[in-house]
């Protein structure tokens, strides 16, 4: 469907569809009513690539990822997907795969597509950087705290997340609690060790630094570190996993080796991915608000796009507790 | 980052960086070898948008799914965007929702956009519509056969999924097999039932249609597949269910139930989704080349849009035997 196809349609010249689209048109009403029918009729869109030359727009938003494939971050765009429904903006996604030059090149990749914002969720490329792509483009960034111009940055309490699941374990009269981390240097998988250290604290027991085992946040991760967990040798009742993906690895080292979850070792992690409720038993774990982190930032940029958006609220972290904890 | 700075940088006029970019400048050695410094030094990239008025190209591929969030469409956008990579070209994505008007109405939104070709991850769309698309875009399209101008489709053979999951089931014993069905009238669904169908029918079994249930490939749709099947009261030992997601929503009822797996039934999916292997026990499944099915796509799209691209093979489905299934 070409402009020239609405025009046959209507029977009138292609300049004549041009005006009334642009709004500039002097035209008899016979004229708009044949045009306007024949754009009904044949479903015809102005092409947005042209339109978007007059108003410097391109009603297309960056969207950077750091794995299109993980559920953490496809959770995070779902919530962005919905945040943009009739506003007329889609997105475009690339990835960085958790390296900070790869994340520049891509955020550039975007601009150069001329987008008219960009999201950044989570990753590792240093705040400067995020300041300078800010100079050209609004930018909403996760997993950061970062006051700058042109920039919305939200970060959830991920500490709190960590204090959460190990609280629980304690509650449950767990002592001796291994932990498996995220990726070493990720400003969440620090936060959320600290909350594991603060819980600790606060019931005044010294946790056992040989029950901490590196993970990188994906299955494989916590598949490895819970094999060097058990090899290691040192007794433990409970893991706090720094999220799901590292649960789901940790529980098949378990399985394999017969160790009954949550008979013999209590099982927590973070995130509860949809896939958490759906893992036997169901795992114990503590929610983070992905979606409504991702309807808050399509939100945010909409807003610093010049459009009324609703106010989105995050809630705070929570603990769900399913059926892989329990006491000893 | 704008082609003043690289003027500015260079010291040459704005207007001989842009015709040394467009490769029409007639300037000395000296000047473009600065003009090529300031470029690297800044990192700058041409705007795409301004470039794409001259060739007509976006460097944009549109790829419709039908739920950004179900790890079959991320597997496959992975392939895509593997296969795209180095290609310059970048993807936008967009979610039909499995309605085929929304489907419609996606692929129309991405054409406004200018993309420069289209690949249509399975969906419920007609293929009139999809032909009159490809009038104006190349189009790749997954699920379906569809021999029309401009149109790759890639159709993998899922009767032979039903199949080798029914067969793997007799093989092993199992003469009560119930089956959970995919998402009624989808093509996928009926071909992986008529598999199950035609397993039996070789054997000289004639299954039991009480033994069929409907589910909708999703985890929920598993668990009340399987909710019906033990409520309706007719003795099983196995279950071939239409794809992963359902089985592991079925393997959740059995846990729950106390129906222990594979020991007291035998359970078979299809797909081999990551979590497939992450399930307790990892779950048998038959593996669809979804990762291959992506590749092959942008690379079938990148031939039509004049690149040379490599040939991509996909491999045919075949069966994964892990530790659902076990003789009766």
């Amino acid at each position: 469907m070409t402009l020239l196809d609405v025009a046959r349609e209507a029977g009138v010249s292609p300049s004549t569809v041009s005006r009334i689209l642009n709004g500039t048109a002097r035209v008899t009403s016979d004229k708009r009513q044949a045009v306007e029918s024949a754009i009904s009729k044949l479903d015809f869109k102005p092409n947005l690539f042209a339109r978007s030359l007059k108003t410097g727009t391109t009603m297309t938003i960056g969207i950077l990822a750091q794995d299109i494939e993980s559920p953490f971050y496809t959770r995070a765009m779902k919530g962005i997907e919905t945040g943009l429904l009739g506003s007329g903006y889609a997105p475009i996604i690339v990835s960085g795969h958790w390296d900070a030059r790869e994340e520049a090149e891509r955020v550039r990749l975007l601009m150069t597509r001329r987008i008219d914002g960009v999201v950044i969720l989570t990753g590792h490329m240093d705040d400067a950087q995020i300041v300078e792509f800010a100079r050209h483009q609004p930018i909403v960034v996760t997993g950061r705290h970062l006051d700058s111009h042109n920039i919305i940055a939200i970060k959830l309490d991920q500490v709190r997340g960590g204090y959460l699941a190990t609280r629980h374990l304690i509650s449950l009269g767990h002592r001796r609690i291994a932990h498996i981390a995220g990726v070493r240097d990720h400003d969440d998988a620090k936060d959320r060790y600290q909350g594991y250290l603060q819980a600790h604290e606060e019931a005044g027991l010294t946790p056992d630094p040989e029950l901490v085992v590196q993970g990188d946040f994906t299955e494989p991760g916590g598949l490895l570190a819970m094999t060097r967990l058990l090899d290691g040798g040192r007794s433990f009742t409970a893991v706090f996993c720094a999220n799901d993906q590292s649960a789901f690895g940790a529980r098949v080292v378990l399985y394999r080796r017969g160790i009954r979850v949550p008979d013999d070792v209590s099982l927590v992690g973070v995130d509860d991915l949809p896939a958490a409720a759906y893992l036997t038993p169901p795992i114990t774990t503590v929610r983070q608000p992905i979606y409504e982190m991702g309807l808050y930032a399509a939100n945010a940029l909409l807003g610093m796009l010049g459009h009324t958006a609703e106010e989105v609220q995050v809630p705070p972290l929570e603990l769900i507790v399913r059926e892989t904890t329990r006491r000893v």
